[in-house]
């Protein structure tokens, strides 16, 4: 095929980052002049890379609409609808479902319904006002032969009025409008009555929609969700956001009713997941839900508690099947949500789901599902976790020393603690940084001769490249200053100025810095130790206070 | 006294900086043209703020001498002479010795006497070319009757001749070729076979001369010293001292003889310490000396080893007494020199010294001077090292901690080390990092109830402010994350939230990445973590590996 030169730079551009906003646009644009046939594999592709951008499925379905494809439009809208809630997508199910059923038998009771689940799912937006009125006029369209049906017609009808006028949304001045002039129209004695009753309801609901209208008119609700990349926009953004989600969180409805609180806020962050996806707002959503599950458990009414503790487990879920694939810090938090209710098997399969992740450096997983097992099974179960990730070549040293520190200080185990040391050393011995915890370990057990004869062995090891030999050698300098005599102190000293010889040449005075210095004192002023080129020791961690 | 404008704007400069050189040089102008009883007072306090600077002890000599103060001018000579190693200065003293004993009947001898001390102190200068010619001069003028005087003369003429011919200065050429002169003019055969024997060393010397010039050349020699301040210039200055001093310390004479080596090195820190009197050099020269004797010692020259390594102690004296009055860095090298020397009675002079300056933070002195004691007497000194510590209001926190540790780590005295902590907890209770000491050393006893009732007892104490105690939050929550179950790691995490609630707002995802972190590990990338605004936890310290 015959592909021109600015689609090839818009998919090579794409191929270079798959998040590529701009892109993406442009072969949205080229797509859409191509049949459905020719064009459906990029639109697959595109709500593939994006499942959370109601209007890219928009344009998708109606590109099939257009074709008259409604099995295929019946798909997308089955993948998309329950997740996305984006009031366009909605309005465009709407709009579905009016055009292609009203031939059908049955098109009351499937547009009614579909009403019914557009009000329960997105009438909360503040968008919404179209589908209050739409769906007040189809029922008033619909015919009623007979007092009995027509009663039932007004009943329906009052019914959408009352649940709308009192739901923050714009316009909702204009329903309240026509409600008014609705019920005056039946029966105006009844009228006063009814709005009267309503009044205070509707006035508390039109004073939020005024905040909420302020709360959302920054926000960016159509961007595509893309990875952090730390931008001043993107933080104005989460700012935002946090602060919409903090404001429902602080009931300006005055609700009484939990359950009304956590849908509205809940409502917010699913908005917020939309274009954040990507962020760990899932956790912060998760974390809602379970406090309030919490609250709900403390007020008696253990049947909610539970509704929204396994709503928590089933947006982590979400979570690590969709954007946060491959997110550690959502797995580790969905683990120890499942811990805290005491579901372990659920654990041990966030953990192998997590660790399935081929490419990808698994020594904090393990370390985390280490600590999982000896908290909730003991320490042979933790050692057995030890044992897989030992023969897993996707870890790095940090696992050993959590290992060794695990049997020190839970199970008192010096000798396995030491044990797993030396193994380590096998794997890692040109490590600086898993040399220094073993160091650390060893000091810590205050046997200066095993320390020193450790150190000994280091240094005079050949796995151990001599230019990433500084830290040691600072380590083992701070020992002797410590615990050896001056002459000893002195050796170590010279012999670490001749190990970086080219390094220390005329800063002899910076050795003897490091000889003097305690925790964060120095012998000198700081203006000195800069005049002498003064640079913190090498090691990594500051000065510890142990050694 | 009528003080003018101009000199009183001066005066306030200078107290504000008393190293304004630009300020001082304004004062000095202005002194220079009123009587010298008058300026007296100004040149006092000149050289008291400049004492290695020659340039401003001449003009003080020079306004004494102007008004025939010879008494004066020679014990102002007596001040600064032997200390101060300037051409200048030494100029004028040669100046002033030819001016004022010329009447003398000893006039001759105290004329050679003064130009043998020049030449000793001052003659391997590169400016030293007209001292040496000038002394040539003397000698030649001096009247010889008899051929027994006049070979006594010819024989003092080319001994001055021939030491300053293999001395690399400026000249050196010029006072080779009056040389030569000399030699041809007495006899034509005995020249040719006395300068045939010295061309090769005054070849050499001539090579090292314009070495010397290409290294001295952008030294700014006359520069008073002046304290750190760490701009380029000076880096650049610092930078030029030590290449000339290492090029002097590679022998660049290629002289078999280490005490001629040594002499020029040594010459060259003299000239050094005049400008950078200020920096720590003096460490750097004392080393130099230190070593040196014991290259002396290794080569059997138990005598040059002995000179030298005193001559190390001098220096160091010097320095404590003169511009390093009140700097740590030098006392504690001083100490550990003669403690290296065995000489601990020495030791504790110096550590007393240091002790004595008032206004001053000797927690650092008193943990060197605890250090000193144990390795050389013993725990029960160090201890009372400790105890003197303890009476000393100047002291912060560290000198517990290093007394406990040094308990704990050198006489294994855990209860004592103990004690200490408690001891100190009541002078410190509301120091973060005083705590965290204590908690670290409590949490590697690994015992872990009492590790949690530290933790406790500080967090309800009432001297620890609630705003400061955010680093033992963050320790606790470490501490329950390696050795507690998930609920008592929740019940302090979410403690540690209540204690900062206004911190962690809209930030507990933040909090999360603590509980999972693990040394240099994180459970995100770096870019989500910034997305988040997570900082690196409040502790100063990264997280240790021990806990």
């Amino acid at each position: 095929d015959y592909v021109p030169e600015r689609i090839r730079k818009l998919e090579s551009r794409v191929k270079d980052n798959e998040f590529d906003v701009d892109a993406w646009n442009g072969l949205i644009r080229e797509a859409q002049t191509h049949p459905i046939e020719k064009a459906r594999k990029t639109f697959e592709r595109l709500v593939t890379q994006f499942p959370t951008t109601g209007r890219y499925w928009r344009i998708y379905i109606e590109q099939e609409m257009k074709s008259r494809n409604y099995e295929k439009v019946e798909k997308l809208f089955q993948r998309c609808l329950m997740r996305v809630l984006s009031i366009d997508l909605w309005k465009c199910y709407l709009s579905y479902v009016r055009e292609t059923k009203s031939g059908l038998s049955s098109y009351r009771e499937k547009m009614a319904q579909a009403y019914d689940f557009a009000l329960e799912k997105i009438g909360m937006d503040i968008m919404s006002y179209q589908i209050w009125a739409d769906y007040v006029a189809f029922l008033k369209g619909v015919e009623a032969v007979g007092s009995y049906a027509e009663n039932q017609r007004i009943t329906a009808v009052r019914r959408v009025y009352q649940r709308g006028c009192v739901n923050p949304m714009i316009n909702i001045e204009q329903l309240w409008r026509e409600y008014s002039q609705y019920e005056q129209g039946i029966n105006a004695i009844i009228a006063k009555k009814m709005l009267d009753d309503r009044t205070r309801d509707y006035v508390n609901a039109r004073r939020v929609s005024k905040e909420l209208e302020a709360m959302t008119r920054s926000l960016q609700r159509h961007n595509p969700a893309t990875p952090p990349c730390g931008s001043a926009e993107e933080a104005k953004q989460v700012s935002l956001w946090k602060k919409y989600i903090e404001w429902e969180k602080n009931n300006p409805l005055r609700s009484e009713s939990l359950t009304v609180i956590s849908k509205r806020v809940m409502f917010a962050y699913e908005q917020c997941l939309l274009c954040l996806g990507h962020h760990p707002v899932w956790y912060e959503a998760a974390q809602y839900l379970s406090s309030t599950s919490k609250l709900m458990q403390e007020k008696g009414d253990t049947n909610s508690s539970k509704i929204l503790s396994d709503e928590a487990s089933s947006l982590y879920e979400r979570a690590i099947s969709s954007l946060m694939k491959s997110n550690m810090l959502i797995h580790f938090a969905y683990a120890d949500f499942e811990e805290g209710r005491m579901k372990h098997d659920k654990v041990h399969t966030i953990y192998q789901r997590m660790l399935d992740i081929k490419d990808c450096d698994q020594t904090l997983t393990f370390i985390q599902y280490m600590k999982f097992t000896r908290r909730a099974e003991g320490i042979k179960a933790a050692r057995l976790v030890f044992k897989k990730a030992r023969e897993d070549t996707r870890i790095r040293f940090h696992v050993f020393v959590a290992a060794a520190l695990m049997e020190y200080y839970c199970t008192k185990e010096k000798q396995i603690a030491f044990k797993i040391f030396e193994l380590g050393l096998k794997r890692f011995g040109h490590e600086p940084d898993y040399l220094l915890s073993y160091i650390d370990y060893m000091a810590h057990l205050n046997e200066d001769n095993n320390t020193r004869v450790l150190f000994e062995r280091i240094l005079t090891s050949t796995s151990l490249s001599s230019d990433k030999s500084g830290t040691i050698w600072d380590k083992y300098l701070e020992f002797e200053c410590n615990v050896g005599d001056l002459s000893s102190l002195l050796k170590v000293e010279s012999r670490r100025q001749d190990a970086f010889k080219s390094e220390y040449e005329g800063k002899s005075t910076c050795l003897l810095i490091d000889r003097y210095r305690f925790l964060d004192l120095y012998p000198c002023p700081t203006d000195i130790l800069r005049a002498l080129g003064y640079k913190e020791s090498r090691s990594s961690n500051k000065p510890t206070i142990s050694m």
